[in-house]
């Protein structure tokens, strides 16, 4: 909404927010997921999804976006794309959609996903998915707080399409409750489903 | 994420969120807005803005989703888009889409906007602004969540493009904080920090 300083890893301010943060990976699964009838699909990466949750994990200090996805030919999209905005034309003009770029990796599958993350943190985070239906093993916004407030390192799953498929759901250690603005409405954007959780863990 | 029954204005549950949802009007005004250089323009209508804010806005059981734009050709462009969801294929093939999008309407400017709210809430509402900056005459999220539970209504004005211009903020009552995750990155796309708003007023 309007432009600034941007933000660098070594100029975050210490708050709340930004240790909660950085305690946080977040995954965009495009493999595998249901489609509007049900059966496991592959969803294709969208530009817009790259861009959104790029902009809301750096805003929110989140260490890295991954994007999972099989497919080399949506792998190559996605390296052009942030080649366009990390070493080309776009992060001159728009130096602040670089930085929340920076986060982008991409990885094959969530076995790699994991073997990435637990490398990194030294351990393996707490897997919590999110999930527009009600899941059995449940984690509610408080407890996540308080693990991550022990300093428990967390990876988020956000589902495109119509969401993760049960093979995806194999690994998860929790699922964060449902979304509900009070209503039964529960077709929120995956691009507002992130911004509202990573707000609500990072409160 | 995933398809439900689908909202409806007769199924809606009661509780806190639906209840102080239904006191929310949003507009997203696409003029007068800021471009990059701080000059005043106005801003093109996009798809996604239409669709990610009518989604969230359903979600949170908001009356009202407006379009602020003067320019005839881009009203034009919006009709024909709710005619295909509305009345056309798209509802038929997505009626929860259908639902959101149901509570989009234009209005030319800011006057027109604050009328017809005025109108439908037989009050002036309480109108207040986002800002990516820091603005003089601030409402935090607690004293706006006050406001909504002794019924006072509100419109949430969010802008496009580099943000609000000056002579769009001459009917505002005050200032909702930026978002802030903590770090100084003020970047969050407009659609992220809608669904941000919705649920920190709807909490």
């Amino acid at each position: 909404m309007m432009t600034g300083a941007g933000g660098n890893d070594e100029a975050v301010e210490v708050s709340a927010g930004a240790q909660t943060g950085a305690l946080l990976d977040v995954a965009l699964v495009h493999y595998p997921v249901l489609n509007r009838q049900g059966e496991v699909i592959g969803s294709a990466v969208t530009n817009l999804d790259i861009h959104d949750i790029a902009r809301t994990a750096r805003t929110y200090g989140v260490r890295r976006y991954y994007l999972v996805t099989p497919y080399e030919d949506q792998q190559r999209l996605v390296a052009e794309l942030l080649a366009h905005w990390l070493t080309g034309r776009g992060g001159k003009l728009n130096p602040a959609r670089k930085t929340a770029l920076e986060l982008v990796r991409v990885v094959p599958d969530l076995a790699a996903l994991y073997e990435q993350v637990s490398a990194a943190r030294a351990q393996r985070p707490l897997i919590l998915a999110t999930s527009a239906r009600d899941q059995a093993a449940r984690m509610d916004y408080g407890q996540a707080r308080q693990q991550l407030a022990v300093g428990k390192p967390a990876l988020i799953l956000l589902g495109t399409a119509w969401g993760l498929a049960p093979a995806a759901l194999a690994g998860v250690d929790a699922f964060l409750p449902p979304i509900s603005g009070g209503g039964d409405y529960n077709h929120l954007p995956v691009r507002a489903a992130a911004a509202i959780t990573l707000d609500r863990l990072c409160r």
